[in-house]
């Protein structure tokens, strides 16, 4: 039973992890540039502070004794969060924090001037330290196993392998098919075609409030060069929204993607306030959600037909048929945040590969560009020009985020479930009764929060979990099919 | 000497400050309104943690022999807040806190429908519990100075009562000159006149980029109804500045009125940080630098001189003496916050005489709008129409903030010494050479933060501190002088 010691612990908990959610948004958004050095240091200490309180409540959790699926799910979720603080010292995230920092400007530089050698110090020394927390942690198969259950509980390298070697096969096979057709391969000319700022705006905030009908009352945008989503409690959420100025889908789908993150946050049972179920079970399970919004429905012909006359200031006189085109152009190309729907997971299975090498040691860092130039040819049929467009291409190393890129796979395959199991009459998404469709995604798998871990959630909700072929069909009959 | 134990704690305590800082902000620009009933619960589970943390530093802070100014300084600093935490149960806070959200909500609605008989009880409870916390506190000569000191450290009732007794009757004699004469109190037809919105933000980025030189990567603007400034810390400050519509001067001055705090949170030493002295000694000291550069600095021929070219939009043709004249008009009425530099003296009074009585129980909340309305009539020969234009326009007493209205006063007159004390040549301010008066301000007022108390500051940097004269001598010279 769970004690007022332990509650009145735990909510200190949630003010410190609330406070800083607040904190890094602002850094991304309004924080004047300087203010990051005491920033730094003022998250830092907050942090320490929440790994203490947590040590603190280590017995009572050890000794709780769930009386139903909400305390079992709340043992579950700390367990997890101190079992890491107990086994990771301080100093070691401390220091990957750190390094993380340092690495980030590095790594930045590094791109800009396509120099793979200055950069690389940093990154062993990032895998050195990420081995270490995978031996801490400890594991049964493979050390990356471990890296890879801090953002998908259970996720082993056994079953991320089974996925790829399921996947990569019939995707291939999916995109040679597109490819011989050309229907999804020719630009349409809308790629470079320039928009003023306040008509996107105005087209964004038509489609967040009018379409999607996002609640104003717990919910803004705003904009950053990196679009995320911040949910600060269950009656503050903010997503950023990217605007490059040219090309709008990548405006367009930065929202619809962010908002599929903020319809999750939005939609949790407002009874996990106050405990730490009021998150996500994974990564993976987050991310099917904002893969689904931007995806399956956001790049349906039906969500399409129906905000097609919002776009009409920006299609350039564009039929509707053509515009489902544009939004859903299929091209191999070497850049992972440009790719599409289908040639995605190509690049994600490239990113697998070598982090599960890196920590294993069957892979030196010297080694890693040509490794992952090799690997992206393989399967997309491109090698990238430069080191930037290469391996230098994603920020995520600098920050030693090992195991977090499978959780877009694992997104993208979830999404796929989810949709396969969506049982709407055929006008609902085109009629615009998307409160259907939020109702019953807050059903099915909103309101739990983390309460069940995540294959738990997908098999009490849809009778399965990581099923790759929802996801190949799912591509199959939208590109090559006869729809 | 200053414990490591000691250090670490108080950096706890310095990481709270800053988050609840930043959370204060957000909730008056950015958070999306439903934020606010999580964002209460965050606040106070975070402040219950910063009082804890105060308390376990007690023995140190009460055994510290300061070897320095600023270890006399740290220690005079945190025991004053300790005392008071130590004093003042956190129930009887925790009451007035959320005695003060539901109050602000009545008082909002009271004063809509000019009914002060609903705002009644709960200004009576907030009087008791503040009477309470005077008790509580203990004191000598008057319950009221307890809350003084509150603001501004060791300001006594007979000391109050002596700066408004000097004060009132030459700001009378003064004013009635100002009356006589007839140079200031006429209209210029500017106060009714609306602008653009976008016209007047230009304005206001230039005045604070191009003129007052505010550092970008170090401040922000923001808008809200109620302007005010957050110092998150050395490296990031912001403001927020009103944009009504029309009367530009509105908008001009609460810009000019901020920034004068924000220079300040900006020129505290950077030594200071991660210590308690990184804040003004007093409310009155941080007010008497926001005073400084809005009345003497801003409102000075030179400075209207430096600003006129880019008044220009909204001056409707009139001469730079007109401008003068509209932006530095004298004009007796009941509201405070559109008081000018001349009659706002007597609002302040009326409050300080009020809340004085109050709380040594000589006044009844039920008496206390016809002495509100017979005493700004006795000041200033107005008689407020309703009782939303008298008792019920400040939203102050919701939130029981009483003892805080004199420091206006207090910083009035600061300010005044200050620019008495200013012996730069005569075209430094006319000039735009601000750098040297922003210089000027952080070796005499701004790097010391709280080291010293206010009166000891004001006393070495300036060889006097609260006298009345240097205000009524400015104010005279000003308005009825040759100048």
């Amino acid at each position: 039973m769970i004690s007022n010691s332990f509650l009145t612990k735990f909510k200190e908990v949630w003010a410190i992890s609330h406070a800083m959610r607040l904190m890094g948004w602002d850094i991304e958004t309004y924080m004047p540039p300087e203010g990051i050095s005491y920033r730094a240091e003022e998250m830092a200490t907050l942090n320490s502070m929440r790994r203490k309180k947590l040590l603190e409540i280590k017995a009572d959790v050890e000794h709780l004794e769930p009386r139903d699926d909400m305390e079992a799910g709340i043992k579950r979720v700390l367990w997890r969060e101190i079992r890491y603080i107990d086994s990771v010292p301080e100093e070691v995230d401390a220091e990957i924090n750190k390094l993380s920092a340092e690495s980030a400007v590095v790594w930045r530089d590094a791109r800009v001037k396509n120099d793979f050698s200055s950069f690389k110090p940093y990154l062993d020394r990032m895998v050195e330290l990420k081995v270490k927390v995978a031996q801490l942690l400890g594991y049964n198969d493979h050390p990356y196993s471990s890296l890879l259950d801090l953002y998908e509980e259970g996720l082993t390298v056994n079953e991320a392998d089974g996925i790829f070697g399921s996947l990569l096969p019939d995707l291939k096979r999916v995109l040679q098919k597109v490819e011989a057709e050309g229907r999804f391969n020719s630009p349409s000319g809308l790629e470079d075609e320039p928009y003023p700022r306040e008509i996107m705006e105005g087209v964004v905030n038509e489609i967040a409030y009018d379409v999607l009908r996002m609640p104003r009352g717990k919910f803004r945008i705003d904009s950053s060069p990196h679009p995320f989503t911040t949910g600060i409690n269950r009656h503050d959420v903010r997503i950023t929204v990217r605007y490059e100025g040219f090309d709008f889908k990548r405006a367009l789908y930065s929202l619809i993607h962010e908002s599929g993150h903020a319809i999750y946050e939005l939609q949790m049972d407002e009874s996990l306030e106050f405990t730490p179920l009021a998150q996500a079970p994974s990564f993976g399970v987050h991310e099917s959600q904002s893969r689904l919004w931007e995806n399956n429905i956001g790049r349906s012909k039906g969500f399409v037909g129906l905000i097609y006359p919002r776009l009409k200031p920006l299609v350039k006189g564009k039929s509707v048929e053509e515009v489902y085109r544009y939004l859903n152009a299929v091209r191999p190309q070497p850049i992972r945040v440009d790719a599409d729907e289908l040639t995605y997971n190509f690049h994600i299975a490239v990113r697998y590969f070598a982090e599960k090498k890196l920590i294993d040691g069957s892979l030196g860092v010297s080694e890693l560009p040509e490794f992952f130039d090799d690997m992206l040819e393989e399967y997309l049929g491109v090698r990238p020009k430069s080191y930037s467009d290469g391996v230098l291409q994603d920020i995520h190393w600098s920050h030693g985020s090992f195991g977090y890129f499978p959780s877009y796979t694992v997104g993208n395959i979830v999404a796929a479930v989810i949709y396969h199991h969506m049982d709407f009459e055929d006008d609902v998404i085109r009629g615009g009764k998307l409160e259907v469709v939020k109702d019953w995604l807050r059903e099915k798998v909103h309101k739990f929060g983390a309460t069940y871990p995540p294959k738990e959630l997908l098999k009490r909700s849809f009778g399965e979990d990581y099923n790759p072929t929802r996801l190949v069909d799912y591509l199959e009959r939208k590109y090559v099919g006869t729809e």
